[in-house]
């Protein structure tokens, strides 16, 4: 087909060209399901902190599909056998395994899709397609769920160490401008092997690793749990609750015919059906954002305030405190509100509360990170010699904070 | 104020850091106005083509600030007196000199704001603007009107090597990834000075104005003009006059109310009041993207053909053609589709249609670009030792294309 | 072999790594004729103008290597065959095609190894490796003097396209720090093809291919023909050309072996045996840098002035002329000269002289680059739409100038 | 000054331009002391490992005093008062801070100038310029010396978060291309402040002093430390050694007459005279190379044999061991070594011999690094919330190694 071959190739700051490998991975990307992803942002509201972070689930979903290239690339040249089939189900794999998130998956996630994950529903769409495309996804959905034999294949889709989330640490430090959260994807591509069927990193690389684990929890702190982030996507949250709250009273709120659908409906993991799968095919940052431009209008307060804020960027205040905040301190904010705004005791939750952050850089619990030695052993990253800066990023970094409304602050 | 202090730094992975001035212009950047431009795309629908270029005018309208502030430093340090008061009007000038840009600008001048050009509308917000800060933009709004008496200002923001297509160039080349569009803007900045109130380049950096030509040229056939951006941005106007003559004819379009408006009134300098104005300030690209999603689904074929074609990238074919394409051929293609298509031949406008594109790197026609010799005498660009390359690109440029639906390709 | 896995890799700040194609290669790379290429400075005395530019011949021929793999790739991948010998061939052409360059290179082919091209010396090192190496080279060979049938592979090598000319503008312009001489070598090549037998580019490639010829025009005036570097490196053919004369006149002037033998013979193409080659194999930056070290405290007044000029970066003053410089003020300032310095008339030369300095972009009188439009026909770029750009930069730049001691200036 | 005007600015691939604050600066880099850093490379013999690694200490200097002018303006710009003559000293400071340091200078202090240490040294040509430039850098030396009563301003030059080795970090990173080793120095400056009189960091950049702290680490162990480097230099080291010693029991080996004076004679601090200092200020790279060069042809079997090695690079076998290596081994490894060479059992030392590496990559003995919370109160690094990570990098870690030739490796 004409059209087909002229766009074999997508320009990326970040690799340059990513080229497509072929004709069915070409048919995926030009699917409605996947199309939809160039409507989805990667980084929710984070734009509100780094003006630049605008880059899509669309780009992200290209960028590991080229990472993986090298990366089969690598290990073919190392002398890993990898079929053609079992490489186009590695691209499609990893190409399709963010296809289930919705528009600012986190806050939707807390208040409208509360009962299925979103692994779950890029599985439910992946199974569609596997039906239109005749059967060409089913290795790829079997690399997916863990269920073929080659578990390094599994590996370089989701582990500690995967394509993911090199690709949205590289992606999201460049566009965010967080210069710190750029890692050496390169090298570490470069240095992979696989032994015993592990994935494995050469332990010359062992500082690049470790650099590698470094720059994810910077991005953590810096970028993902940046307090104003944290603050925004919870107003979101609180919005999206409030409005489904109203919409289950009978109140009409203006959005679109998909975002109406799961405000009305309770949607659970059993009852995520083909029709609802449909409709979720249509959701995106379009019909939040723009639900939300027209609720800053709306008649109940609650709703109304918290658009506004979001909308003209004049957020909550968010406060880190030293320990967890005590409930005097909420309870005392919360009088304070009650005779500022004509609201009752339980509508003042949705603009004084409390939460917690929570990170982990590594995690030993997780499969782990493993080191290939010079004599061909290997080793898991914790027991290497470096153990000593690894063991302090396996600690859980907690932190918690307050939210309330600027006006309060005196 | 506290939150003031807190949000003085801009993380900007072009520059750096962007540092806002003063707090007026922190104000202003505050303002649900400039706000706004958060949610409007520079590069309207090229990402379609570059999936990068999700960037905003927010974004630009900072960077722009940011590389005058670069200049006024340069200046300062050469000798040119610039006084306080100078100083932040240039800020402002640039800061708000888009502001008057709506969602996919280009194409709903050509569609539904069509008798008003977006630097008069720039010029009403800061007039609104002015009114509210108490006449703290005056100057600022003299420089970018051309009334001030020292016109080297408004060339720093307007002329033919300005801060705006210094900033363009340099964050559309980094967001798309269109290497070649990267300019030295550090140098061109570097290099500047003022000579008998005009701004002038030191004629060491000739290679670098001619290089900064170059890149606008090849940016402008690689990106703005791209047959793809070129034929998603006239589906997207037709799409817009479509809904406008549906609407006029009594149809109700679900879309948001803001663009409801303007599909309802026929907008014209002077009817363009301040209600329009605060109604032009609530839209942006969520209400334009908005309808499309819905109107995808719309009982007119035409509408919801089009907007098919823009969500599900699968566009109409654009043929660049040698001279201008023959009616002929446009005749014959319609015939066509109206085999093919329950359409009226009126309506075959909408799917088949040619155009031209045209460009010139350098205009003579304007204010030249001029050059500092050693012996401190100015010479316009054109008429250095290197004219002949500048005189190459001074011809205007112009190709024809045609376009119509892939069915009908054969 | 042992040592032969471990350096498979070369860091490299431009391209992320170079790998070594072959065991062949590898060995070439680690013989000394090529080791000597750490040891000679890729733009001589360019760091006096751009501190950063002290990378080497070696580097720049690992990148030609490089990125012609990147070729290799592109073209099998579009159907164009190349077999395994033919590659390795390719590779270790590009990688030997530089190896005949002496230490400032063209400082030394204007004084004392006048008679011999780099080019031709390249050749004779190529016979001796081939030699040594047991015929293995003689593909290479081959192609490099343009004997092998395939037209294409000698364009790779050596035209106004290869890989030669896009590794040094990439790489000087990152070492200098002249952002500006900065090309999309990845977009270049991705780009290639090949048809008749030549080396094509498609057509949308052609104002990338504009903006390499303007980036090596710019390199041009902005690098290798800057004045400053232009008078340094005639101060060195000169410093050169004395010693020569002093030690044939039979005068002793410390310096290494190497040296000394260039100065003592009259190195010419015939004379150019196998015993001079190894005199050639030794000679490097060092050599020349460390005899202008001891030569600063020479008695010879001539001599010592020159050399303390380079070592402490005090250099003759140049002055660019509107045209020609006149003989009368040449005259003036070697009358000048001879009133304050001890020297002859005839050593005034060495101080006070004239010339000029010339570059094209694009020569219509070499190989053609030629354009692969989308109809599959081929057109030489001068023909295209572009021309009238391509013909601005097609015609010949000549400046004057002039050199004489600071002490002179008034 | 005519020519004094025109070299205001330095193309620097890092930071763009670096540009001289005043006069006295400029002359102070026009010093032919100065000028010398050009031929002094700034890591070393490590482009054996990286091959771009051949940036001077000339650059590394001017790149601090860039950062410096950054760090001064932040410092003013938050209400730190720095006076002119201040301002000047701590520039003078920061680019004289390594003029003592000789060619390839961990070498040489290891062998031919033992009993005295480069900032010892620099402080001598700091003299020695204060003396020519009739007192202008006594505040700088004072400053230096740690004498000057505001003591943040040694920190600046000299600490764990110094300009010294941001530039360092940055500049060693972007040549070699060891892309981990890049720090985010603008943001590091950007967030420094002083409290108390000392340098501090304002707590949100925590994360990017530990990425900092990383880099370094990463670039000890894979640059500065990489084996390859290391026994490059430990074989540097003991040709210098042996051609002291040859030279002392009346060996006369060729080389500059600089380098003679070394190695005829034992400096030590006391001895270190003006006259030692005009000596030490002829000595570059061109010597030390220029002298191994001629040496690989030395009758002595030790001396030529180690030089061919350098030249060639073809190096001693380095290896890394679990332990100390057991003398045993060694004792072996020399046995064997004395079968296959004509040398005597204390020359074989030459060739078969251990060592040691070790870093910290932070040290809690020296001045912490300390952070300024958000409560205006100060803590050291290692006691904020994430000491865990700094604890970690506060140990130290010890390397061992074996060295052999590569004859021996069976």
């Amino acid at each position: 087909m004409n059209s087909t071959n002229k766009l074999k190739i997508f320009n990326d700051p970040i690799y340059g060209f990513i080229s497509i490998p072929n004709s069915l991975v070409f048919d995926l990307i030009q699917h409605p399901y996947f199309q939809r992803l160039r409507r989805i942002s990667q980084m929710g509201l984070s734009y509100l902190v780094y003006p630049g972070a605008h880059h899509t689930r669309f780009h992200h979903a290209l960028g590991c599909m080229h990472i993986m290239q090298k990366a089969v690339e690598t290990l073919k040249y190392k002398g890993v056998e990898i079929s053609d089939e079992e490489e186009t189900a590695l691209y499609i794999a990893i190409l399709l395994h963010d296809i289930g998130h919705g528009p600012f998956s986190h806050a939707m996630e807390h208040s409208i899709v509360e009962d299925i994950h979103h692994e779950e529903i890029s599985l439910r769409f992946m199974d569609a397609l596997n039906l239109q495309f005749e059967g060409k996804l089913s290795l790829a959905i079997q690399i997916f769920k863990g269920e073929y034999h080659r578990k390094f294949m599994l590996q370089l889709i989701s582990s500690q160490l995967d394509m993911d989330r090199m690709d949205y640490l590289k992606r999201d430090s460049f566009y965010s401008g967080v210069a710190e959260g750029n890692i050496n994807s390169d090298r570490l591509i470069q240095m992979m092997n696989v032994a015993d069927d592990n994935l494995v990193i050469e332990d010359k690389a062992i500082y690049s690793v470790e650099k590698f684990l470094m720059a994810r929890r910077l991005m953590y702190w810096q970028a993902y749990l940046h307090k104003t982030s944290v603050v925004a996507e919870l107003i979101l949250t609180k919005i999206l609750k409030r409005a489904k709250e109203l919409t289950q009273k009978g109140v009409v709120l203006p959005c679109s015919e998909p975002l109406q659908f799961f405000l009305q409906h309770k949607i659970a993991q059993e009852s995520f059906d083909a029709a609802t799968l449909e409709k979720f095919a249509l959701l995106d940052d379009y019909d939040v954002m723009g639900a939300i431009k027209s609720w800053q209008f709306a008649e109940d307060f609650v709703l109304s305030s918290l658009c506004k804020m979001i909308i003209n960027r004049d957020l909550l205040k968010i406060e880190m405190t030293e320990g967890k905040p005590q409930s005097e301190q909420l309870q005392q904010l919360k009088a304070q509100l009650l005779q500022k705004y004509p609201i009752t005791d339980k509508e003042a939750d949705y603009f004084v509360f409390k939460g917690k952050l929570k990170n982990i850089a590594y995690s030993k619990e997780s499969v782990p990170i493993r080191i290939l030695k010079k004599d061909r052993t290997v080793e898991v990253l914790e027991e290497t010699s470096e153990q000593s800066q690894v063991k302090a990023m396996s600690k859980a970094v907690t932190k918690y904070f307050l939210c309330y409304p600027k006006v309060l602050l005196g």
